[in-house]
């Protein structure tokens, strides 16, 4: 009985949209009850955030740079990646060049700790590395530039002076340094390192749960999971320490890792993500900010960076 | 060879401290370069929480109430929760009513989004209701009298005027309305409602993602979970809407839910809960906020209430 006013304008692709039905369309508001009233609410409700999706024109959507796009394969299915090459140059080229060498692949999951991250690398550590791939700096806040395309938030944070968004993804920006990073978000996808500071990108990690802000700018952020983030956050938490797989627990084996622009057109997922520099985003994080359903009694009036939902389709049965 | 000066204070109980280890004593710092030296680290390196906790006292501790813990067992394993009798005293006392009648026992976990909540209920809505339960006002906001408990954090907030902890939860409070509530972090219960907004409390559910601190003051939070959280975060996600669970997908089925204190002693399990009003806990909170660890190059200088590590342990092996 919940359906009938709450169709996502998404695809009903069985990756994607079911989860960005959910994600999306809805996220909470009318949901934890089961018994509410669809009928007294299709009359003059809210806009949500299924309305300005439908109402979104294709100019709203970007796909993906094919350049800057993953594809980790899992036993279990794909995780789709987008890269932020104008954010961290020098780790996206190594990660391009260790995908096409195909030095990733083989590799395993080692990590999975609950509420934090999971985190896959080479378990054997005798893995040689790709010529090409250099250990890098860094790169903790966004490459030269960046500040000018930063999107402000107008919200308070925690962590940083200013949040928003920078080429698509959630971001920090500090005014006073005119510096701009990616914040440590549910989904995000980073790079792990030694200390003293400096990686090669074989190891890599992605966040699944509260965010831990306090890593901004202090490991390099390279991306985040575009679809498939759920075939990560599943995954049995390590009994070892900081959640380390150890024995009788295997790690979980990566089949490939794959720049979409290296298959063909016809084995690429065509998806698209909505861009933040739109109308309709504004829109929607204002929706989401003021919750103006009749379910919030309380209007929260401020929303956290990691609490922008950045809708992605399928275009696949569109 | 991380674990050389890593050993956790926590025990070796293998459900609650290794949880611990990775969640308490190192959580981050340390753990993203595998190579990183100890030998070196060893040397005046910065207090940790490990070591915090090793100092602590006996009365740095507490057991929590058995009239206020509630054992919700799955098949993988049992979810002990703690109840916050002084912060929603009308949905504490149906959970109890509810629970002393085995209400739950055979109901199912019916919904599971990605990044957001894991819900339980009674799937055919077909139970009755047990004589003793009411439909109660909603408790968004604590009892009278919770602000003169709560302890503030000094940092800034998305969504609350003041953060801090109320009876060993999180929390935020409002000065100018003289309230405070209990605040949507990882691994909060709460209790589904309709609109209008009334419960009984036969609907529950428990947050697996990024904060959804939206719903503050928008549902009532009657407690969180002490052990055993990753047994509801890692449930496959539902495909339906918002997450529910439709065919071919069966709902998790509920063993039983019981209060500790119905439980014989000796099927108690002994847990502690450190002292949020405890010296050792203000410590804790400011090495969480101020990173001194080597790994760390910046410092964030902050903390969002929702990070700050709640220590619990068993007391099995001590």
């Amino acid at each position: 009985m919940l359906k009938a006013h709450r169709r996502p304008a998404v695809s009903s692709h069985p990756i994607v949209s079911l989860k960005e039905s959910v994600r999306l369309a809805l996220a909470v508001a009318l949901s934890f009850g089961l018994t509410m009233a669809c009928a007294s609410n299709a009359l003059a409700r809210p806009v949500t955030v299924d309305d300005l999706l439908t109402a979104s024109s294709p100019a709203d959507w970007r796909k993906p740079d094919p350049e800057n796009t993953l594809y980790l394969e899992l036993a279990s299915g794909r995780v789709i990646i987008e890269l932020a090459p104008q954010v961290a140059p020098l780790h996206v080229a190594n990660i391009r060049t260790l995908a096409r060498a195909h030095y990733y692949d083989g590799l395993a999951i080692v990590r999975v700790q609950d509420n934090y991250v999971v985190q896959w690398n080479d378990p054997n550590h005798s893995r040689p590395i790709p010529a090409g791939v250099e250990v890098v700096a860094p790169e903790f806040t966004a490459a030269a530039g960046a500040e000018r395309r930063f999107e402000p938030l107008p919200d308070r944070d925690a962590y940083a002076a200013q949040t928003g968004f920078l080429d698509g993804f959630p971001a920090g920006r500090d005014p006073r340094t005119h510096t701009a990073w990616l914040a440590h978000c549910y989904g995000m996808v980073g790079v792990g390192r030694d200390d003293p500071a400096e990686s090669n990108a074989t190891e890599m990690y992605a966040v699944i749960g509260n965010a831990p802000r306090q890593l901004d700018r202090n490991v390099a952020l390279v991306g985040r999971v575009l679809e498939g983030i759920e075939l990560l956050s599943t995954l049995p938490r390590g009994t070892g320490e900081m959640g380390f797989y150890v024995a009788p627990q295997a790690p979980v084996p990566i089949l490939s890792v794959r720049l979409a622009a290296d298959l063909p057109a016809s084995e690429r997922i065509p998806i698209e993500v909505l861009r933040t520099d739109s109308a309709v985003f504004k829109s929607l994080v204002d929706q989401r900010r003021n919750r103006r359903e009749g379910w919030y009694k309380f209007n929260p009036g401020h929303i956290d960076v990691c609490n922008v939902p950045l809708p992605v389709r399928s275009l696949l049965d569109r």
